[in-house]
């Protein structure tokens, strides 16, 4: 899939629909505005849809997008690089948080190895799409060439194809890399233009002195590449990671197919910036699951224009607060097939 | 089932029970604390069932009280009073919001007419405990006698006996009744001692002249039966409302069974601070769902020390809100029962 047709092909929300969700909210049983942002959410999946109301976000699959980082060399986490390779047999195996959650809500879990390290063991839903085994040290050289970005992106693309024409009606970002929420961290700086000590946080859970080097090996980054949001590929090339450019892509590949497509925490926001600045009218297709307790998560989210549905404090990754947020935005759209109207129920308004 | 042997019967959380919770979430493959709110929820519904894992909160079943008020005579709603029965005719139909979100998470609903003021007709899923048609006005007079108000405690308590009985491994409170907002900000005031106006708000959606309205009738309320917090029946008789009441022993009854309730919006939390000023150790099972957008809701929730697990500005009622964190605690249990330790997984640690 060549990202140009697929940016091509990005179309904006459908204005007419939009105007049918309003006006089917203002009927149904309940006061006005009293569902609060599942109506506004049931707006915009009708907008993405083109129809009002739009299809029930059934069946769902979360694709987790595994990579690793060549920054882990600097110190910037405390896991080994192998717990990446560790957490996606774990994922396999169906015995991570992420497992757990899907099973909780009907959701399909498909792995991605677009950059993990190690060689991996095949398994049913694991997907072998490996670029490279791991990005270079975004602060001695840009992290990816040209050539695996682009290749990254399009695998993102191609994932979504497949699982929309595989019948999914919804989809959910994951992610595993020990490391990446510094590629992502460097990611929101550059699309943002806000400083890398505001975009940072302790991942996984840092102490003070490497949280500190963390902050100072993400401003070296964006001062040695000077990264230009105009050029995103670019930007995701000098400091970013697979996983996010595969991100990227597979947000544009739902956008293209007009499904939604839950972003998950900070690393899908960061991906996300770089998908938006590819192709502005993706963003209809987003859905914020949740607030990663990650700082840079609020800023991208903000800079998208988007809200998110959960703020539980958690910063897990793999997919799991997109999951959370999975039920809502069915029950979002199921308001529009399901409730009665004052006129069919017979209650009388106010 | 008498109100007092069911207070005797509530004890507090199992400590054991939630540190052996607190010592398996440190070794399961996740980051310590990265699964925020539901980590402490994991702990505290351990500690409710006295063991770890506790039960899976399926099935579930939401349980809709409905009543009218007299002080709906007041004008404190702009909706005529026949809805009431109207709403409960359209949850037997299933075509209101709350049938919608159970279908769509999996829950039973059950209506429980505890006061409407209009005869009902019977339905599968409706029970006909009525014990006066609509409440007295608490402007003029106390809203419910003594015997009404233990009557309605006690149907919550044998409802949510029954449906333990009948399985149900996880309770939702729901709630009809037109002017019903006013009673839950009586209530609210008169447990914490805060004013009419900080408590009052908009319900349903009302114009500026119908809110000072509501807030006076509230205030004149409390000026005439000086309801005193160390009597929490005589409260409720006071300015309460029937399914108030009967929600205050639906949460006690979950409570004597060890069941955790999830309290849908400002009606359940005001009947949450009757039960807990009747048996402090009830607030254990209390499961705080949603944030609702009416003031009170958060000052009810603050004086528990409960945090709501969603906020999504949403103000129906109905039990809405509650379904939509049904899936959230389902998640927060499976996570102990379904997810790999560090050990079990082969996973390495930092």
């Amino acid at each position: 899939m060549s990202l140009e047709t697929t940016v091509a092909a990005i179309r904006p929300a459908d204005e007419a629909a939009m105007a049918a969700a309003r006006e089917r909210q203002a009927r149904l049983t309940k006061p006005a505005g009293s569902l609060g942002a599942l109506e506004e959410l049931s707006v915009r999946l009708s907008g993405l849809a083109g129809r009002c109301p739009p299809p029930l976000p059934e069946p769902a699959t979360v694709a987790v997008f595994a990579g690793d980082h060549g920054v882990h060399a600097r110190n910037v986490s405390p896991w080994p690089q192998e717990v990446t390779a560790q957490m996606v047999a774990n994922f396999v195996a169906g015995g991570a948080v992420v497992n757990a959650f899907a099973r909780q809500n009907g959701a399909e879990v498909l792995v991605v190895d677009v950059g993990v390290a190690i060689q991996l063991h095949g398994g049913r839903n694991l997907l072998d799409a490996n670029i490279r085994r791991g990005t270079r040290d975004m602060t001695a050289e840009p992290a990816m060439t040209a050539a695996e970005t682009r290749q990254a992106v399009e695998t993102g693309i191609s994932v979504a194809h497949a699982l929309a024409d595989g019948g999914a009606r919804c989809l959910l970002t994951g992610d595993m890399g020990i490391g990446n929420t510094t590629p992502a961290a460097a990611l929101i700086a550059a699309f943002t233009g806000r400083p890398a000590d505001e975009v940072t946080g302790r991942g996984t859970g840092i102490d003070d002195e490497t949280y500190a080097r963390k902050v100072s090996v993400i401003a070296d980054a964006l001062v040695r590449h000077h990264p230009d949001p105009a050029d995103p590929l670019g930007v995701l090339a000098a400091v970013g990671g697979l996983e996010h450019a595969a991100l990227a892509g597979f947000l544009l590949g739902a956008a293209e197919r007009r499904i939604p497509v839950i972003i998950d925490g900070v690393i899908a926001a960061s991906a996300a910036l770089a998908a938006a600045a590819l192709a502005p009218d993706a963003v209809a297709a987003m859905v914020a699951g949740h607030l990663s307790a990650e700082p840079g998560a609020a800023v991208a989210l903000g800079h998208l224009g988007l809200t998110p549905l959960l703020d539980l404090g958690m910063r897990l990754g793999e997919g799991t607060g997109a999951l959370l947020a999975l039920p809502i935005v069915a029950a979002a759209v199921r308001v529009l097939h399901d409730v009665a109207t004052f006129d069919s129920a017979g209650v009388s308004e106010k």
